[in-house]
C-alpha cells in the first residue's frame, strides 16, 4: 500500500503547517532536449509554494546562521510517510543530497518521475514505512519549498538570488531541529542520508548526540576533499559564465542560464559513476550510427546520456541553488569545529552508526568512510562499518544494491530492537 | 649550450621550409584574469605564421584525411633541436599532447614561459639535444601554426572554424610523414610522447612501423575510454555554451569564448592531476585569508589555482581547436582499424617499446597501458614496461620525476647502442 504523505499524519498541525499547495499545473516530464525549457517562473513559484507540507518559522523564530545572520522569516518544505506511534519513538530523518528533494517516495511533482528513493523507502522496503515514520525535509538553500535563493525574499516581494545568504551544511541541520521541534519529535530513532545527506547525518551527531538514537551516514565524508572542491568550483564556473545567469538575478531578468548549469551537471555526473560503470554502460559504442559522423554531434552513447543528464536536471534544478549547495558541502569540515580533532565531534556519543562505503566511488572513496570509523571508535562509538563491492560509482546509493538494501534492514532492525520498538509486521 | 631552433641545420631548406616568422611582436605572459585579453586576431595570426619554422604543402601534394577529404594547401609548423647526423640516423620525433605545441625547449612565444618539456630535452637532458636531432611537429588541428580551425582558410581567407574538417590521430600522423618525408629523414631512431602525444607514437608504430626504431608511449591508451569521452564532451560542450562561441565563428565576428574554453580547461586540469597531489599541494587550505568568506570568491587555494589555469590558457588557446583535437582523441582506437584485434596492430613490429604509466594516473591506468605490453607481447615485439610510483596524477610525465627521467635516458641508451649511434659526449 502507498501511503501518501499528509494524508495521514496524527499529530498536530497548526496553521503554520501548510498542506501541500496544488494550485501548481503539474508540469510534464521534460527529456532530452535544451530547447524544451520548464518556464522558470513556474520552478520560482515551488520555491515557495511546493507540493508538499511546508512549516513557517515566523520572525519570532530566526534561524541562526553560521555565516552570523538572523534569517527569518524562513519556511521548510518536507515529506513524511507512515505513521509516527503513540511513544513519538518511530521517526527516522532522510537527509537528501545535493541534487535530491523531498520527494524520497512519491512522484516528483516536477519531473512526474518515481521518488529519488523508493527502493530503500515505502512499506516493505528497507526503511519500512509500515513500521516507521520518515520525515524528508528539502535542505535549507535547496529549491523545492524550503527557503533558498529561489525562494521570494520577504523584504522585496522578488526571489532572493545571491542576496541570499551563504549558508553551511550545520545550518541546514540547525533548520531541520526546527522542524523536528515544531513536529513534536523531540529524538530521532534513526537517520539516513548519502552523499551531502551524509554530512547533515554526521553534522546532526556532532551538533545533536542525544537527539539521534541511530545513524546510517552513506558514501560521505567529513570534510569536501580539495578534488571534491576543485569540482565544484568548475560547475560554479560554468553556471557564473552564462551570461543568462546575471549575476543570480536570472528570475528577474527572465533570463535562464540553462546551458551553464547542463554543463555544470554534465561534469559532476560523471563523478556520480565510475570508469568501470561507464565502460560497461556504455563503452565506446555508437549512438544510432555505425560509424563516426566526423562531426561534433553525440557520436558516442555516452555523450548522448551526458547531454540528456544535463538537459533533465535543469529542468528540475535552480542555478543559484546549485551554487549554494555545493558551497555547503565544500565548507563542511567536522575536524575543523572541533579544533582539529576529529573524535572530539563524536565524543561519548550515545548514537549508534551503520557507516557504508562503495568500492567504485571515488569521489567520497572508501577511505573516508574509515576516517569516519576511525575518528567513532576514537569516540567510544558503538559503529558498524560495511563497504560494498560495485562498480556503480558513488551513484551506488541511490541504485538498486541488495547488499546496502540488507544491511540498511538488518541495522535497523537490531537498532529497533535496542530501542524496544514494536516487531515488524509479518508480511 | 641553448640551441636556438632553426639556426642550425645541416639538412637542405628547400622555399617552402621558412623560417621562424619574426614580424609578430611577441605577447607578454597574460596571468590569472580573464579581463586581460589578448586579441584573438593576434592569436589567429600565430596560426597561420607562427614562430618556427613551417612547410607549406601545396595542392600537389594533399593529405588524405580519414573523413574521405584532401586536405591541400596545408601547413606544418614544427620546432627542431640539435643536429641531424650525417647518415641522418639520431632523429627523435616528439609528439605533443592536447594543449602542447612544438615550442618543447624554448621560450613559449606567446607566454614567454619554458618550453613544455625542458626537463626532458635539451642539452644533456634524457631526450640529449647534443646526441640526437629532436623534431617537434604542431598536430594538425592545433593552433601554433599547423593548419587547424584558427588557420585561414585558403579557399575563403577567413579563419576555418568548423569548416574545417575534423581530423583523426591518423591524420596528425600522416601529415607528420609527409613533414619527415620533406626533411629528407626516412627513418626515426626514436619517437616519445605522453597522452594525446602517446596516442601519435602509437599509431606511427601501426602506420609506419618501418620508420620507428624505438617508440616510448607514455601516458597514454590504444582507445580513449568512455570516461574520458565524457569529460572531453563537457569539455565541448562548455566552449559551445559560450554564447560568445557563435558555432565557430568568432574570429569573424569578434567574439571570444573565452569563460567557456576557460570551463573545459578547469574541468580538463583536475583529471590530469590526482586526489592525493590536490591534496598535498593544496588541502582546504584559504586563499589569502583564514576563514571562509561565506560568499562565491575562490575561498580555497585549489579554487583559485583552477581559476588560474583556465583563465592563463585561453591567453594561449584556440576554442575550436580544444574541439577537434579532443575529438580526434575520443575517435582514436587502434584496435577498431584491425577487426578489433589490437595485436594486430603491432603484428611483426620490428620497433623496440618502452611503455611507461604512473600510478596516480587514473586518465589513463596502468591497466591501459598493460593492455598495450600485451597486445606488443603477442605480435612480438620487444617491448619493456615501468609503472612509476607518484601521486602526481597525469601530468606527471611532464614534471619533475627523475625515475622517468632515468628510464627515458636508460631506453634511448640501449637503442642507440643497438643502432650503432656514436655514444654520448662525455660531460
Amino acid at each position: 500500500m502507498a501511503v501518501i504523505a499528509g494524508l495521514d499524519k496524527n499529530f498536530s498541525m497548526d496553521a503554520r503547517v501548510e498542506p501541500a499547495h496544488d494550485g501548481i499545473e503539474i508540469l510534464s516530464m521534460v527529456e532530452a532536449e535544451l530547447s524544451i525549457v520548464v518556464d522558470p517562473a513556474e520552478r520560482a513559484r515551488e520555491a515557495d509554494y511546493p507540493h508538499s507540507p511546508v512549516v513557517r518559522f515566523g520572525k519570532d523564530q530566526p534561524l541562526r546562521l553560521d555565516a552570523g545572520i538572523d534569517l527569518c522569516p524562513f519556511q521548510i518544505a518536507y515529506q513524511t510517510y507512515g505513521k509516527l506511534n503513540a511513544e513519538r519513538s518511530n521517526a527516522i530523518l532522510i537527509c537528501h543530497a545535493l541534487t535530491g528533494d523531498q520527494h524520497v517516495a512519491n512522484v516528483h511533482p516536477v519531473t512526474q518521475k518515481p521518488g529519488w528513493w523508493e527502493t530503500m523507502v515505502g512499506p516493505g522496503r528497507p526503511i519500512d514505512t509500515e513500521r516507521y515514520f520518515v520525515i524528508c525535509p528539502n535542505v535549507l538553500g535547496a529549491c523545492m519549498g524550503t527557503s533558498g535563493p529561489a525562494s521570494t525574499n520577504p523584504a522585496t516581494g522578488m526571489p532572493w538570488g545571491l542576496e541570499f545568504p551563504v549558508i553551511t551544511v550545520r545550518d541546514m541541520v540547525r533548520a531541520q531541529a526546527m522542524l523536528l521541534d515544531h513536529l513534536g519529535i523531540a529524538s530521532l530513532f534513526s537517520m539516513a542520508g548519502g552523499s551531502m545527506g551524509g554530512m547533515q547525518v554526521l553534522q546532526w551527531c556532532a551538533s545533536y548526540p542525544r537527539r539521534v538514537f541511530s545513524a546510517l551516514p552513506i558514501a560521505t565524508s567529513t570534510r569536501h576533499s580539495a578534488q571534491n572542491i576543485a569540482f565544484h568550483e568548475v560547475g560554479r564556473q560554468a553556471v557564473m559564465a552564462d551570461p543568462e545567469w546575471r549575476h543570480g538575478r536570472y528570475f528577474v531578468e527572465r533570463t535562464n542560464p540553462r546551458h551553464g548549469l547542463a554543463v555544470a551537471r554534465m561534469g559532476a555526473h560523471i563523478t556520480y559513476l565510475s570508469d568501470a560503470a561507464l565502460h560497461r554502460k556504455f563503452g565506446r559504442r555508437f549512438q544510432d550510427r555505425d560509424n563516426p559522423t566526423f562531426s561534433f554531434d553525440a557520436d558516442f552513447q555516452v555523450e548522448s546520456y551526458l547531454r540528456h543528464q544535463g538537459s533533465s536536471f535543469v529542468e528540475r534544478f535552480d542555478a543559484n541553488s546549485y551554487l549554494y549547495l555545493t558551497r555547503a558541502m565544500d565548507y563542511f569540515d567536522l575536524a575543523a569545529d572541533c579544533e582539529g580533532v576529529l573524535a572530539n565531534a563524536f565524543k561519548d556519543t550515545p548514537t549508534r552508526f551503520c557507516v557504508i562505503s562503495f568500492t567504485s566511488d571515488w569521489l567520497f572513496p572508501t577511505s573516508d568512510s574509515r576516517a569516519i570509523v576511525h575518528a567513532l571508535n576514537a569516540g567510544g562509538a558503538r559503529v558498524s562499518f560495511a563497504e560494498i563491492v560495485t562498480d556503480k560509482g558513488h551513484d551506488a546509493f541511490l541504485l538498486e544494491e541488495p547488499e546496502l538494501f540488507d544491511i540498511v534492514r538488518g541495522f535497523l532492525e537490531g537498532a529497533a530492537k535496542a530501542r524496544g520498538l514494536a516487531a515488524a509486521v509479518q508480511r
